[in-house]
């Protein structure tokens, strides 16, 4: 008999394609044009690519995509001026901009939370950290935000139900365990913590070794860490997931050592895994995760409109006036 | 913060309800109720009891319960004539019956496969462990039947999403691994084959051992297994899924040897696992399967019912007369 294939690749694109209706829906229901606006302060070409695919997708959702090109001198100030434009639902800008990192994440900390479609803002990385999802309980009208990659890597995990519907929400990934190679502040670090919160056993892996994350068995409301000892192949063997985003084309994941019928994500442009050895081992095999971070983009440009408007209606009624400070001031 | 529950219960009788529709459906779309012959030939009231819940079931679905309380010694006879009545669809017979397992074996192999909807039949079984799903590819007009037990086990696996749907039909168990404890030729040793089978590694235990069932990566077209050193705490720890049938009430599984947040399935009488330790450990807890295999006998009721209807028309063709022969000969 022929063989079977083994392998089931899936694209970015099979992944966003939900939440191209979603969106669309959504914005119809909003009754304007929500306006994202990207500034474009580098050179880098694959920024630009990655800017005009932006454009795209959000002008065939509704969405008004206003991409300025300024220089990185006028940065700060435009980031600034967007804040107080009421014009502006969201704001977003293509990083890096400067030399060193911490110039890039102060300029980046000027954004507005309220218009923060990148989640990067310190309040909704503590609310990631944290467990929290909403500015406002019981109520839940201003929801926080989640930085689009890791939003983008979660969305794929439910897609390719690693998340077990039957659980309660906000522990699906119970019983499940996650290798991550990356520990960046800007998507490894943050979906190890969202990853651990719901539920599952993370083991976070970088050049300085591997922590394993976990809410031991639900007790806890959040996720704690160790550092343990083992090896990156011993890490693969528990695991039914292996995500990958190392940024070096020099990078190969050992991918003989994943458990046979592991699921293996990519999410570098550096491509960490062989596609045939990947393809021996794996049940399935995510190249890419792209096309859904922008649409993850979008997606919180919607939540962020939303949360404008409630925030405004909360606003007027004189009871909840309070309130509504408590959570403009919590931002 | 409230303590999280961390154990979902979920009753065979969820489990269940979506094929209470689908034979319903099935039923009406045969154009006439199937007659399910069923034989009460020994004095165990809990079979008397599980007759008349299926009574209640079939009634309930439209098809003909037909129970008859005989004598022991008239059951192989009353099984021939069974056979030959064209006004039976399916039969079946409470067991055990006579004092030794052997008989009782020969008794069942009387009757027809074309009617047997407990799925024993050898023919069944040699389909069931070789891989194949129908008598005459590629018509697939005539459908190998399945034991219920195992079939209602595999369908409990597919409720609680440990099949992936996103891979293909026939290894949608492909890195999923599952510890069965219980190897009867009845239930668990099917069981651990329909699963190898379905691409999972299954550490099939009972008092002689623990064996390792696995299709290698699927490279195999059908599983095959090995002997393994390990303990059954060993085996917990490696398993997604642990399903436990020990017919004594003085058996009871290391529940706190379960992976945290693995799914736990009992089918037998005597509950395996103590109920407060499994919540503990488990993300998942099924306490019973009984119902769920009451509908997996009426659904092989139908598909008998419909294999019987596929084989006369096939029979009165005269192209296909050959083929309908060569099925015929090979039940």
């Amino acid at each position: 008999m022929a063989m079977r294939s083994i392998c089931r690749v899936i694209s970015a694109a099979k992944i966003a394609e939900p939440f191209q209706q979603e969106i669309k829906s959504n914005v119809a229901k909003l009754g304007y044009s929500p306006v994202l606006r990207a500034f474009l302060a580098n050179s880098d070409p694959s920024a630009k690519e990655y800017a005009d695919w932006t454009a795209k997708t959000a002008t065939g959702l509704g969405i008004t995509f206003d991409l300025q090109q300024i220089k990185r001198e006028e940065l700060e100030a435009a980031i600034l001026d967007a804040n107080k434009n009421p014009k502006v639902n969201g704001i977003m800008n293509y990083w890096p901009v400067f030399d060193n990192v911490m110039e890039d994440t102060r300029v980046q900390q000027q954004v507005d939370p309220l218009k923060d479609v990148e989640g990067f803002s310190p309040v909704f990385i503590r609310n990631l950290y944290d467990n929290v999802r909403f500015f406002d309980p019981p109520a839940n009208l201003i929801k926080s935000i989640l930085p689009a990659t890791p939003l983008a890597l979660v969305k794929a995990l439910e897609h390719l139900a690693v998340y077990n519907p039957l659980l309660e929400e906000g522990s699906r990934l119970y019983g499940k365990t996650i290798t991550i190679v990356n520990r960046s502040e800007i998507v490894g670090r943050p979906l190890a913590a969202l990853c651990a919160n719901d539920g599952a056993t993370v083991y976070s892996v970088d050049v300085t070794g591997i922590r394993k994350y976990t809410r031991d068995r639900l007790k806890l409301e959040r996720h704690r860490f160790e550092e343990v000892e083992m090896t990156v192949e011993q890490a693969a063997q528990l695991s039914d997931v292996v995500i990958c985003g190392v940024p070096s084309p020099a990078y190969k994941f050992p991918s003989a050592s994943l458990k046979d019928g592991a699921i293996a994500i990519n999410f570098s442009s550096a491509k960490n895994f062989d596609k045939d050895t990947v393809k021996e081992h794996a049940s399935i095999y995510v190249p890419s995760i792209g096309k859904v971070t922008i649409l993850m983009l979008l997606r919180n440009l919607l939540r962020l409109s939303q949360n404008q408007h409630n925030l405004a209606v909360v606003s007027q009624s004189s009871v909840s006036a309070k309130s509504a400070m408590d959570v403009r001031a919590s931002l």
